[in-house]
């Protein structure tokens, strides 16, 4: 069963694919192992939207900054945090509403992010790849008129899927020992360990001809461009995040 | 490899765990896997502080309710939201510190979750068994002091990780159906769905001796006893959904 472990560090983005499609009964599968994540308190805080329409594929794909592996993969899927299911529950039990707590909204969105790692791998265990698409997030606004979003519904990430048409190499993570702390958090090796994978990172970036970077100013460029300042009131909108 | 799929399939939580130590390669091994898991931008926002300090583990169990199992599993590992290490190669690359916006955070969440879950499956490959413990948002102040985390890491959830000792059978989840949606969201089918879950998972209850009860009567009353209405102000605290 190690090569569970080999699957993961196998793992890379694909953003290109062949044009064979993925066969239904794959597809359902794959997203059905998914479901076996674990769930907090068995809420299930999640639901996935499956984008065949190819103009709704194109509008999200020009929101997400013109990604068009969001049109052209075989597959693309809409992960939603949804408490939509779960007001429904309350309602019936005579709980009463739920009321967009930030306790409930962080629960949905990690709920959603294991249920989506596992699809991904399930995927790449029949020998498919895909990628995330965080860039639905430059404009949920978009993603939830395109899908008819309802409120309790908020998509957070897409995800391509198909057969790999070309694979890049691994990509070198950060050291274990940068991402493990025991007993406390050791804040003074953070400088030292960082310095050392912005070297790694140079390395692998210069590998690829982008010469004079490293992760520090990749990073760091991905987070204060990638601000997205709606990102709060669009969730209150949707009802997560409102106290 | 479609026993990647019966693997999750089988997953089950385990909260009782023979006294057999996860070997430090094995632990290490596994946790290096997660870290392949994909992650926004290649941030890679987390980490995961080992908790072996008995006395450590005696404060969080009870912090989180009681839950006897985060004092006798073999590892106990709590999942952060790590932004620290960000805001650092953020200010060595000259782009400002960060400033806890809401979409940093998120991202932050989701990176977290696809890494615990790799974690989770990549133990559960190799034999070993584990839950999740969102049981520590009862008190991130606790956690937080106890493992002397610093602004910029916010405490998520626990996992417990063992040879399994007992293993209980796998839950029915939602059926697929009403969590896969094809290019909108159908709220129409919300009710029937989970009116018929109500059943499956009140027959689930019956059989293990607790009559009376379903799917929507036990999550709506996890999520109302679950309030946890400090998140948002301990997030606050700690870097998160500032803005």
């Amino acid at each position: 069963m190690s090569s569970v472990r080999e699957l993961m560090r196998s793992h890379v983005s694909v953003r290109s694919f062949s044009e064979e499609p993925i066969a239904p009964e794959t597809l359902l599968s794959i997203i059905e192992a998914g479901q076996s994540a674990s769930t907090s308190s068995h809420v299930q805080a999640y639901s996935v939207v499956r984008v065949t329409d190819p103009a709704k594929r194109q509008a999200i794909s020009e929101a997400a900054g013109g990604q068009k592996w969001v049109v052209s993969a075989p597959e693309f899927l809409v992960y939603c945090a949804d408490l939509r299911r779960l007001n429904y529950a309350c309602t019936k039990a005579g709980m009463g509403e739920l009321e967009g707590l930030t306790e409930h909204s962080v629960a949905a969105a990690v709920d959603v992010a294991l249920f989506a790692q596992n699809v991904l791998l399930a995927a790449e265990s029949e020998g498919l790849g895909g990628v995330f698409i965080g860039g639905i997030r430059n404009a949920p606004d978009v993603v939830i008129g395109q899908l008819e979003l309802p409120e309790f519904v908020f998509p957070l990430f897409g995800m391509c899927l198909g057969t790999p048409k070309e694979r890049n190499a691994t990509k070198p993570r950060l050291p274990l020992e940068a991402v493990l702390h025991t007993d406390s958090y050791d804040s003074e090796k953070i400088q030292p360990l960082v310095d050392g994978y912005d070297e790694v990172m140079a390395a692998y970036y210069a590998d690829r001809g982008v010469a004079g970077t490293n992760w520090s100013e990749s990073v760091s460029k991905a987070l204060q461009l990638k601000r997205r300042e709606h990102m709060r009131e669009m969730l209150n909108d949707s009802g997560f995040f409102r106290s």
